[in-house]
């Protein structure tokens, strides 16, 4: 075994999502001492998915049941501390992390905190989240095939959801804030090429939801009128925070959107750390997340094995 | 749509592995029109698993149940056609794909033939592959945890091998036809740390198989004598053969070792190609080649519904 002694890791995986689990089985599978440690209840942001469709060979699968079977399996072969909120990771011979509810020491490290989508913030969202409302139309999409969605927001996230559901055959209706989008100019001509509504200089007041449509209410922020629209969907696209405050404490790379920059090894800056998922930016997909987490857990046991490898 | 015709796809896959299945699910979802071609069943070297432990969610399932499972979910969204042997791919202003079963057109190519580990070719590997014998450690080396394995090869993949079981508390052999290893010298030293034996100048003969344990006739090629050596599993680690004859043909770049070069958005060097899975090299593993597949049918996707895209 390569673990020194009983009160020390060979690596800690932080977070909970499916990166965490994946990179757990890999882990403990190549016979590491490994712990995850993740802040409050396992299964990141597919846990609260409704219904999972491509995750491949689960033809329909809802977010919390997904997590139960990844959270299991992982548990063969790693224990996870559940509401253990690290607050701090001091870097000495070895990773020191700490939380209230205790500290614990490994020798690497995967950061695997994810990010979260930004909320409008508005009466109605929370309670149709999933349930019409959706922050991922890779992820959901689908569901809304050939219906009428609105998309709020005019970045080049919101400008990729209006092409994409429009090429699902949706009735896809912009609403953004501002007067003008705030997109690459590919992104703004190809939706432009697009039979796309746009309401701008529109603001989402509140959302209602009856059992198959949702309604929103938009305030034209010039006019100060106000009108109900309703529509199948609304996929919201304003914006993604990730969860960097541990990557920034440890001073890694980031990207300019504040993403930890890794090698195809999923190597960090910071020789003994490593990221997986959400927190590394790109196309956030459970599948894709699941695979950083098997190649960090396989880096870091390659490193920790090699006689050469300077931490 | 974004489709010409009927005559002619979005995207064409070709290959029927996990990394094929994953780009179906998702070219499908996002209104892509696809087709899957695989020269002979799907499942890929995925297919011939006999029990898969490390793909997340499952804690144990069969190559033959998964493959189903991925398979009948591709299929929702993307045809598989069985036993269409692509011979050639010709590119005019879209892609020509030539088989004896006839040609399918398409505007975007995903390239996902997989590889192929190489075989010592000896009486009774076939009869005990799956059941004792093994080409990847990292899939199978769990369930050997403790017991003796053989690991047949001296190139660096066989000394990772090597390290991988040592770390799981196998007793291992390595047996190499030379009387050296041919493998980067960090990990020639990491090994020779550890306590694993190894018989030099030696070849397998021959395998037997019993119900719990297989023997291996070993001969020394200097010496000329013969011993039976028994082991709870063996692993052969004498090389991979990328199934790249029709990368070849369209010219992509190829990394030393004949892999599809490709960036972290699975596109090659050929505008409107994209590549997945074992093809690409790295790590082979289900849950990666997947992910690729899901990250080139996205990115597939993008640059077909891009204007200023140039293929």
């Amino acid at each position: 075994m390569i673990s020194m002694g009983d009160d020390i890791y060979d690596i800690a995986v932080i977070g909970g999502g499916p990166a965490a689990f994946a990179a757990g089985i890999y882990a403990g599978r190549a016979g590491l001492r490994s712990v995850i440690l993740e802040r409050g209840m396992p299964g990141g942001q597919m846990q609260t998915s409704y219904l999972i469709e491509n995750w491949p060979g689960e033809k329909g699968i809802s977010g919390a049941d997904l997590t139960m079977k990844m959270k299991e399996h992982a548990e063969q072969y790693t224990p996870i501390r559940e509401f253990f909120d690290v607050t701090s990771i001091g870097k000495e011979e070895d990773f020191l992390i700490r939380s209230p509810e205790g500290a614990v020491r490994a020798r690497a490290i995967i950061i695997a905190t994810g990010a979260e989508h930004k909320h409008l913030g508005v009466p109605g969202e929370e309670e149709l989240n999933g349930k019409g409302i959706s922050y991922c139309a890779t992820c959901d999409g689908f569901f809304f095939k050939g219906k009428r969605v609105l998309v709020v927001g005019g970045g080049n996230t919101a400008l990729e959801y209006a092409a994409y559901l429009d090429n699902i055959d949706c009735d896809v209706t912009i609403v953004h804030r501002r007067d003008r989008f705030r997109a690459e100019r590919s992104i703004v001509e190809q939706v432009e090429g697009l039979k796309v509504d746009r309401l701008m200089d529109s603001v989402i007041e509140r959302f209602n939801g009856t059992d198959e449509m949702i309604s929103a209410t938009i305030k034209n922020v010039r006019t100060g009128e106000t009108k109900d629209v309703e529509a199948a969907g609304a996929f919201i696209a304003v914006g993604e925070v990730p969860n960097n405050e541990l990557a920034k404490e440890l001073s890694l790379d980031l990207d300019k959107d504040g993403y930890v920059k890794c090698d195809t090894r999923q190597a960090t800056s910071m020789p003994g750390v490593y990221a997986a998922g959400d927190i590394t930016g790109g196309l956030k997909q459970i599948v894709i997340a699941a695979a950083q987490g098997a190649r960090a857990a396989t880096s870091a046991f390659e490193d920790l094995s090699n006689p050469y490898w300077v931490k």
